[in-house]
């Protein structure tokens, strides 16, 4: 492996613990909270997980250490998709583990949760943890997305931490992650394994977030990641005067990356799906809201701009939704007909004739590739691919159709080129910011003290994020307690609550008070790329989503 | 306008003059080299520049000042494509203009050349200056891409200097904005107007290079950016270890940029347009070398990879540019024809049937959507439009069609899953580097001194650029000795030779020996985000490109 000067730097950097675990593991007791209710379908919750439920949320704090002594194996999954932290998490797991034993083993499976199941594993030591301090991705034990929520699974997973002797499992994942880390738990109490289980939350979409979580680790360097590329297309942008950017973030259900980059570099437009799902408005309705700017910017000689979608936001349109609905209905029952058509225009005129006419009249607004999108790329069970349309151009196309309509009708003179980028990849794997550097490593020390006081379906919890880490607060808290009863493939299931951008929560309200200037003025700001070191001002920063959301405390 | 924490800290970094510049205005004095003579063409070049051909290579000194007192009003151009560190350029240059004498006056034209022809300009304060400094972009007086190349145009230019009363014009820009400089300053010479006309090399494609210039500005910074990203994608590709990615980074005519990133990143493929010209490459070809290491990686149990297409790859593919050619000539006779037809399969059958056979069988293997950019995207003389065409999935495409090949041959077993990347406008307008931002402030610095000194027709030159800062080396240097006469547009022009990757040079050769091991192994390095502070090891490296080319100096 060739390192380089930014990586050999960043193993030098000692990430910042909450005070309370500044002193040593023999001086990190626990302090008991309340006890704890699920927040909604409280009998149901407390029925599923009779063992695991209603137990008290605790926080650490400096005093004795009274944790049994107990040599400790303990398991580690990295599950779902990247976020900048993962290594940190388990190097201060690891790190905690070895402080408090040195016989103490960590070991990680391999490519996900599958790894645990296929007993697909390393033993780590220090050599191998120290190349990964500090670094981007999950490459350390690799992720993978199979879910474990089968008994038959359950059973595999007992098997597996009976062979290592497996006193705890640490599952690094999202909220369908930790929903399933809460169910193992109730397994692994309920056959008496002895076995705990210990989530830890990681997202870069920003959506595993409540009352406990203030973020999930990764949103801060991914978000900061993105907007830095939009700022420096905004400065692009003001500079060469002739674009019209359309950026596509990551965030396929909730809209918080695509808002925080809005915060960060104040761009003409910013999509945000709640808002257009909460408003029902129709592809139309959008594209006249970004028309709207165009204009007014080309009334003033600007005729650039940058516009920020939101990876999902098609599927919160209600008739682009319903479309959807009606293609994979039409090619289910008729996917053998559709194929054999040789070209495209019979393709075409056989969506058209087959859709409802409110369904046919949302298809032929579409551009021609997006038309081809939504009927040629579909996926194993024949349904349309969400996640490949290109919605950056599709909004693009859109809106030059309402100008030139505009243009004809003599309320819009001025030039419209657009230019895409989209914006998801490229963030996942950063190098963790010093934020997502110490939250994560905190994440995973303090997950080691909640194993060794025995605790099991606990969330590893770090809070008060907006404050200089030494403020942090260090704890645990029941994941059934964050959890609900949600329809999922036509069951009822318990889950954890996803948190959607809250319209009436401070950062939206902060980016709804500023987007009509936005829209018309020219009021980029130009974040830069991380910096690791240099002035606090500078490397320290939290996102402006949670500064604004604990601009109270 | 906010202003974001690091460009605040920005603001403070003091860029560094090579040590003969550092005494103080009064210490600088003029040492005299050979004189010079065009690189090729020299009669004809001394022939068409009589004024200004021929002159001595100069570098600067410790010394007396010696250059002439007078009131110097200067009027500074952006041109072209932004690059990174273009305020460093303006501020310096400023600087030294108002060290020399407070009096002095710098004059900014707005929106690029043609700011000039339209008398269109703003005059520099601190004020306005110290927003700039260390910053990205052109915003400061914006850009533009008229060319100043016609007699009329250059009358007008001097009589906007007249008025002003405009002692030199110092032009900011690529091989043809240079050139340009090159023809103005004869004009200025040849009429006695006494405007000295001085250049300073810009690009971040980096094709502005010759043994004068060591790098072009901007091409650090923006390599770095891309090199970031690349490298980001690098971990999610082997931490998912799913995907094929794509990514397709600007540079039109020369491949340096993706030279310099897959040096920076060591990915499993980076096509080089230079040599796909050379070894007279086919798209099967290149797609038959890139399914070679899927191939190979997949035997391995690895399904995943990264990829560097430079964005002009195509049009060094002999067959695909004959293509282009034919589609253009077809069009050209029968647009009308062709627009009447209603479908895309009615055209597709058109364009078929107007081609020759072997333009045709190139037609076929490309995936509908590229044939679709080729025949519809047209720009406004009915020509196809390179620049859109997106290459990436082309090759993708043409990967995959490949691999099932060999898939029904039982030569490829493994699973393709490619994802898109293209990244041009994202590193345009970073903020500088500290390189950049040291070589743009001496650039600009010593752009002055060679205006007090007289110099006309010269290109501002710091060179030794793989060294320290205390170490580079301050002059200037004629432009016609850059020059040789190229056919352009059915004329021979007199232009600057463009500076495409050399085959023979030390970066390639190093890429070569290397690019067999990276094709098939995971040897990704991960440079991260462009550093301002911290460690000289991290903030103050040079490209991979220019330290090798420099290695045995």
């Amino acid at each position: 492996m060739n390192i380089t000067p930014l990586q050999t730097a960043r193993y030098e950097y000692t990430p910042k613990l909450p005070g309370m675990l500044r002193n040593g593991i023999s001086e990190i007791c626990v302090k008991e909270g309340a006890e704890t209710q699920s927040v909604a379908d409280q009998d149901k919750i407390k029925a599923l997980f009779p063992n695991t439920y209603g137990k008290r949320e605790i926080t650490f704090e400096k005093g004795t250490n009274s944790a049994p002594a107990k040599k400790q194996v303990v398991g580690v999954i990295l599950s779902g998709g990247q976020a900048p932290g993962g290594h940190n998490v388990v190097s201060g797991l690891y790190d905690a583990l070895k402080a408090t034993d040195p016989e103490n083993v960590l070991i990680g499976f391999k490519g996900g949760p599958s790894g645990l199941l296929e007993d697909d594993y390393i033993i780590f030591d220090d050599a191998y943890i120290d190349q990964y301090r500090n670094t981007g991705g999950f490459d350390i034990i690799g992720s993978g997305r199979t879910k474990l929520e089968t008994e038959e699974q359950f059973e595999i997973a007992a098997k597996v931490c009976e062979k290592h002797g497996i006193t705890a499992i640490v599952i690094i994942g999202g909220d369908d992650s930790n929903t399933n880390a809460a169910v193992l738990a109730e397994y692994m109490a309920a056959h008496g394994t002895g076995v705990q289980v210990i989530g830890c939350p990681k997202t870069i979409d920003g959506d595993l977030k409540n009352e406990d979580i203030d973020a999930s680790f990764g949103f801060d360097t991914a978000t900061k990641t993105y907007s830095e590329l939009i700022g420096n297309i905004e400065r692009d942008c003001n500079s060469a005067k002739k674009y019209w950017h359309f950026v596509k973030v990551m965030g396929r259900s909730a809209s918080h990356v695509a808002l925080e980059c809005a915060l960060e570099t104040q761009p003409n437009v910013c999509l945000i799906s709640e808002e257009v799902a909460a408003k029902k408005q129709s592809l139309s309705e959008i594209a006249d809201y970004i028309a709207d700017s165009v204009e007014a910017r080309a009334a003033l000689g600007m005729n650039y701009g940058v516009v920020i979608i939101p990876e999902g936001v098609v599927e919160f349109v209600p008739e682009f939704s319903a479309l959807i609905a009606e293609i994979n209905e039409l090619l289910a029952k008729n996917g053998e007909a559709f194929n054999a058509l040789k070209n495209w225009a019979d393709k075409h005129s056989f969506i058209t004739n087959g859709l409802r006419e409110k369904a046919a009249d949302v298809f032929s607004v579409l551009d021609p590739t997006i038309q081809q999108q939504l009927c040629l790329d579909r996926d194993p069970h024949g349904n349309v691919q969400v996640s490949l349309i290109e919605s950056e151009k599709l909004f693009s196309a859109l809106v030059g159709v309402k100008l030139k309509k505009r243009a004809a009708e003599g309320s819009y003179i001025g030039k419209y080129n657009p230019q895409h980028h989209f914006f998801g990849y490229e963030g996942r794997c950063a190098f963790p910011s010093n934020f997502d550097a110490d939250y994560c490593y905190s994440l995973g020390y303090n997950a080691f003290m909640l194993i060794s006081y025995g605790f099991n379906g606990y969330l590893s919890k770090v809070s008060n994020l907006s404050k200089p880490a030494e403020e942090w607060v260090a704890g645990g808290i029941p994941i059934t307690k964050m959890m609900n009863m949600e329809r999922r493939h036509g069951e009822d299931k318990p889950v954890i609550r996803k948190a959607l951008v809250d319209l009436e929560g401070a950062p939206f309200k902060y980016f709804e008070a500023h987007r009509e200037q936005w829209s018309v003025e020219t009021c980029y700001t130009f974040p830069g790329a991380i910096q690791y070191f240099g002035p606090s001002s500078v490397c320290d920063l939290t996102t402006r989503t949670l500064a604004l959301e604990q601009a109270d405390k």
